[in-house]
């Protein structure tokens, strides 16, 4: 069975011979997250940054507190933390969320609570929600949310245990993964895929355009 | 530079290894389409095929004929072409075009093209619509067309020639590819992600279904 690195190292070959630059990079970025899909996201477009995970434990959401507003504290936290890690740098922090009306979804705690999880986002909406922070060099700091209502199929509760046994939901929160087998239990999305994925692509670019932080190859 | 062959072969290499069956393929089936991104994604629950490209001409829309309409034209005449090829198997044909508006975009001509198409799709929604037949081994057919709506981004100049440079937009239709670079581009979508990518997942696996062609693994 492969682990997160082999797979990464595997599309990371794939992914340079075949990738040229659209964007260049002009200030020291750090992507304050371990994961691959964000990392893969950013370098798409050719950026370059260190990738410097946070260090912080994540507190659960306060009682009542809104998803929008969770997803977006938990993304600061995280880039204050690198911030303090990697300073002179331009921080991304990103947290990704699940949520089914108003009842934050985190990462199952066994392949059972996989299963009840997933039969209780089937044949209707939920949103994911990835809270973004951006803290510039001179300590300015961005930060927003972006949603994505995300509907699925009304699933057979066979096919259900035949992806939970697969592996893929045990570390994602809502117990699946759009871009990978989970794609089948998603009948629609209505907003940014890329935001499902991990980051809203288009949304960060824009932030680190107006921060002067990247701009497109061939500007003068 | 990779060609199709060779990005398609490290992808299988890693997919056959790392995923485990959902479904079970109880008919034979042909996919009758030469893309690497349909065959992954229907390879992506664990379903075996053959796959046969259709080998008949593309006529370009009749006059006033509507997007959905071509779409469910050619995924038809490509789904008897391979039936005819391919006698008692069930055939699954699929063609993917893009809209603006009524009007229907191929692959660009050239460089010059794919930047103008891509400069027309900036700042607005287009829809990419996706028709799909499926001819069963005793001769019933079913169609129908999936269609999801796609919002740009006002991208600078700069960006879309840099994106064009890759080489990636020259042999798709509307000059793009989501699940490629051109993500950058996309600013949300509303609708199937993988109709996009061009076969509508949950779609045709719910047609499959409702031939007995497939079923969850596990199911009696």
């Amino acid at each position: 069975m492969f682990n997160e690195f082999e797979t990464c190292s595997i599309r990371q070959a794939r992914d340079n011979i075949s990738k040229m630059k659209i964007y260049e990079t002009l200030k020291a970025l750090t992507l304050g997250s371990g994961s691959p899909r964000r990392s893969e996201l950013l370098g798409s477009v050719g950026l370059e940054f260190n990738i410097t995970p946070a260090t912080c434990d994540e507190p659960p959401a306060k009682r009542g507190q809104l998803p929008e507003d969770y997803a977006i504290e938990m993304a600061m936290m995280k880039a204050r933390n690198v911030a303090n890690l990697c300073p002179g740098t331009l921080v991304i922090g990103a947290d990704t969320i699940v949520a089914r009306d108003l009842d934050i979804l985190g990462k199952p705690r066994n392949r059972k609570d996989a299963i009840e999880m997933i039969k209780s986002l089937c044949g209707r909406s939920h949103k994911v929600i990835t809270g973004c922070a951006l803290i510039s060099d001179n300590g300015d700091e961005i930060s927003y949310a972006v949603t994505t209502d995300v509907e699925f199929i009304n699933c057979d509760e066979f096919a259900i245990r035949a992806y939970v046994a697969t592996g893929e939901p045990d570390d994602k929160a809502g117990a699946y993964a759009i871009q990978g087998q989970g794609a089948f239990l998603v009948k629609g999305i209505c907003g940014s895929y890329t935001n499902v994925v991990g980051l809203p692509l288009a949304r960060v670019m824009e932030s680190l355009i107006s921060l002067k932080a990247i701009s497109p190859i061939g500007t003068e």
